[in-house]
């Protein structure tokens, strides 16, 4: 272990961290706009957490592209682990708009003239948090223009993110590998109460009793159903393979090999809905700030921000899946082979 | 107004500030600690926001420091509003200690010997911060070794800070200033209920009424209100004067010109709660990070901590005149002369 | 005053709240839902503070209902203080979310079908807050069947709340009441830059100055300006008068008689700015919860609660002035005479 | 199933709820205080919480209090969700102190006569709960008068939780019931690095490595693991092999049987940090409020409450653990043959 005296000051370089806050305003032949301070400070910390973000998704997307994640190595708990690390920094995320809400329209136009074309939330960091969370670039707003204030290197590295494998990429794979419906041994002894050609026993009985459970202005989930997890026709990033394999886990999520799978789905929806939070706690804020003034690029930001806001959540094939639940009383058994494999040793 | 193109991530200089995350467990030779980013990244984004909190409390030093701060002008209103935002960003900071729990003290262990000596929170912009807004050397918890980890640089700014003026310094002055009192004319038509010698009448009848309202168990705290408010013996950074005029502005808060005023008071109470609350968090989760084992410098973390939460309120001669108030119905009613000298113009 | 003994539980009336609770799922012949207990406290919680909002929103109707605010009286400072006690509330409610999304969607189904038709959000408190601050029957989504799960005596609080004064009422009659503009010996020494006929000297002098500000993509803001302050076209609940006095509030708010009413202001927008952000979470609550099964009422809960969402906002033409501020240094000066009218008597 | 149709209002008992709130100030022959109302509702918010958490905690000691968990049901899942409301919640009681502290002292003043002597905090459900997670009668600071202001039902209700199992309690046993160390077969081939009478070779072992671990202003640390580990002379509520159980597994939480312990313990503690907070928050608020005037029973409000915060930590044994990890590095290798026990099946 190398180790020398580490100063605190040196460790944090705040040299450096320090001195980069340089406002437009404060330059000579302008006239200083006390809150510009607060604008680039409010960015720079930003900036930083997306840093930590980035640092911890690739962490979860490079744990989960193994082809064979152990259950009984702590690789999975540390994805749980970070990513609820995630959804706490978000949060925090959210809360910081509150200090950029104590900066008035009045007191932003001293300055805004002096940032353009920069005055948008330009951050190529977010952007490739997006891409590597899965947000693809078709499902993106505004996606002719989406990089069109960002210099040649930073574009790189978001269409570089589009192309490696997401946390949702990866998810899907590890779904799609779930091992328990393959086997036909395991399900010996399972009482099936429908039998469709080319179902697994498992999911002709599961949609039956769906299907039971649904009100008469329901009627059309059974589509929806057929769609996401039969015939896999339903546009999307996850396999109707997955879809099941997610389904399954948040119905059994009682057995102990669950427990952390049924944990990590939940991590991403919240992750979705803080990410969501912020875009819509952003958009407002923007919108207090500059109305109907133009942002950058000639639209107007609230316009931009309202769509992106509805057009990204990334993970909805997820959420969706809160649709096709039955009640816990109502579940098939499982066959008792089965319930060992998802069980301790004991 | 200059203003050449400006992007982004060249004003935010994105390349210094996401450059300067150099943990020490990455280095060769050395096993890299996933969470030491997280360990730089967070206090990082703290010295970003102590540089802020900074800019914006030495602005309100500067404008109460002046002679003669006009009401009629935005000064004061400048002022209650920067402070509002120094309340909103502690709370965002006390907020952030629910990212730094997110790392277990297992995971700490892993890189903690790297660290030394600087594992523990040195930083001098915090120092700073505290003696601009008043602590004073002679308060300070472990006055002997407070900058002892700290280079000459960062102890000299420090030193300057405690010899400058400071918020309270500058706002014992603004108090002391009211001009209310020394003008005996205002009190003509005042209806004194008590004299004393050298009190003016108005506290003396005030006096009064506050011991008429006393429980009791309270009769202790007429000895309290002729040392803070007559006497002035009570040790601390604001006179006798300043006391009273802030008392009174407390009481009559409801006279437009008190409005501001009292808005100020009150978030000076309240940023010292921020902090104390951040102090009191950040020594619970010390605590739960290392327990027992040895902070930097010698010292266990947890006992340093706790002594400095106890001691470091700032504005406590401020909180304590809570003790000395009374219910509005028993005010002494103020002279119409002295009314209109706290209204507007109508 | 009148005071015998009191006892804490018999204050707050403990045993009636505390015996209130009555899970559905509890009773004979039903299987028990642990979760129904959370689900059945938190919606109790939330009533009752709406009963708090209520009360903080008709006192501040009551105060501004007056002819005259006495802005030498603390009549102002009341509303204001008042107004910020509602936003501190609102921000707890949007946080309470936190609490039910610790029920997951499968725990929700154990108890979700004995709640029909109850399982909405159907708070004619709520509802009748809407309307208490401004929200008209005219505006509301759904206004057919917003009402349909209410009974025939909370039906009618709700439309004696529509057809009483709002919040925003009497903020639109005292906005318009503003004096200055109608002396016209207060602007004898005010520089004239444009006259128009039938528009007073300051307000043709403003257009100018604003319509210099616009950026060539912005020009479309002058038809907006004109119908907006001008010709009072723009369909809504401020009349021209109020929107031209709300922004001349915003632009000299520096001036002391203006401090409370820009406070005011921005009081209602971040009641806005909160009740949206809670629906907001809300609806995404609702849909992770129920998907798309079908809520009370036939709707699908997540479509009725976002069509809400876009339209809810009340207070929309005051956020709407933003658009039209100019920079502080552009500002037309203010005669002394008017700058005397806004000032302290020094 | 039993349904008849169910109204939300019916359902929440809204007319007992919402008919509850009757300020002392509001009756005959006194002054309405209007922030009276304010105080109540937070009140009786307060205590419907208070009844919530009070119905998770004891739903946690009763599966927890099982003589047999199986580690292959959902049991301690429940417990661990469960907790996590419970952390949850008390985070939103912190947050609703915001909401006391827009009462100011003056506003206070005008009512809190007329609730003597009820003016404290005496909540018999926050005693309760204090004593159902497991703080102790001889534990509580003012043991004396703790109950003093209650009636005696209440008293009897906080007497008979404190002589009913707490959660600590079955935590306690809980823990001391781990079975691996008991089955000398489970250690044949571990590789002991010490051995000592009386000690198992597992912790003679790491004994000597955290020995090995310590700086030299920590040696002192060895008497404590004696006494904490070996000895179980350190007073409190867990035995000596209970602390073993809980520090093993922290040490070893990446093994899929110690999940979910880990969470467990996890969440004790943050309930414990949680309700510091809350605690510290209050004796702020409170200190606020009423400065040095006395509180009920003759005490001063905040010297009370600050002897509490001290005292009351009710899983400080559990905390005390962290001092005692050593790297994960250093760790000593578990035999095989029990890693399959902390093992799945595969």
């Amino acid at each position: 272990m190398k180790n020398t005296n580490v100063y605190y000051a040196d460790y944090l370089q705040l040299d450096k961290l320090l001195n980069s806050q340089h406002p437009e305003s404060f330059k000579e032949d302008n006239e200083p706009a006390h809150d510009e301070m607060l604008f680039i400070v409010i960015h720079q910390a930003y900036e930083l957490w997306f840093k930590q973000l980035l640092f911890e998704v690739n962490s979860a997307i490079e744990v989960m592209s193994q082809e064979n994640i152990n259950d009984n190595t702590p690789q999975l708990q540390t994805v749980v682990h970070r990513l609820n690390r995630v959804v706490t920094i978000l949060k925090v995320l959210v809360h910081q708009i509150d200090i950029m809400e104590t900066m008035t329209p009045m007191d932003f136009l001293e300055f805004r003239d002096l940032l353009r074309p920069a005055s948008g939330f330009q951050s190529w960091q977010f952007k490739t948090l997006e891409a590597k969370l899965g947000l693809q670039y078709e499902e993106r707003h505004g996606k002719e223009y989406y990089t069109s204030q960002l210099k040649q290197p930073e574009i790189d590295i978001i269409k570089t993110a589009e192309h490696e494998n997401s946390l949702l990429f990866v998810v899907n794979k590890w779904l799609a590998r779930m091992p328990y419906f393959e086997n036909s041994a395991n399900w010996e002894d399972f009482e099936t109460e429908a039998r469709d050609v080319n179902i697994h026993p498992y999911w002709s009985t599961y949609r039956k009793r769906y299907s039971n459970s649904l009100a008469e202005a329901e009627r059309n989930n059974m589509n929806a159903f057929n769609e996401i997890f039969i015939e896999g026709k339903e546009a999307g990033q996850l396999s109707a393979k997955a879809r099941r394999a997610a389904l399954f886990i948040m119905l059994y999520r009682g057995y102990p090999i669950f427990h952390l799978p049924f944990q990590l789905l939940n991590n991403l929806l919240e992750i979705d809905e803080q990410m969501s939070t912020w875009r819509y706690r952003h958009m407002n804020m923007v919108h207090r700030m500059i109305g109907t003034r133009i942002g950058t690029g000639g639209s107007t930001g609230k316009d931009y921000l309202k769509a992106a806001l509805d057009k990204h959540y990334i993970f909805k094939e997820i959420a969706q899946l809160t649709s096709f639940l039955i009640e816990r009383s109502k579940l098939p058994a499982l066959p008792n082979s089965l319930i060992q494999q998802l069980s301790f040793n004991m």
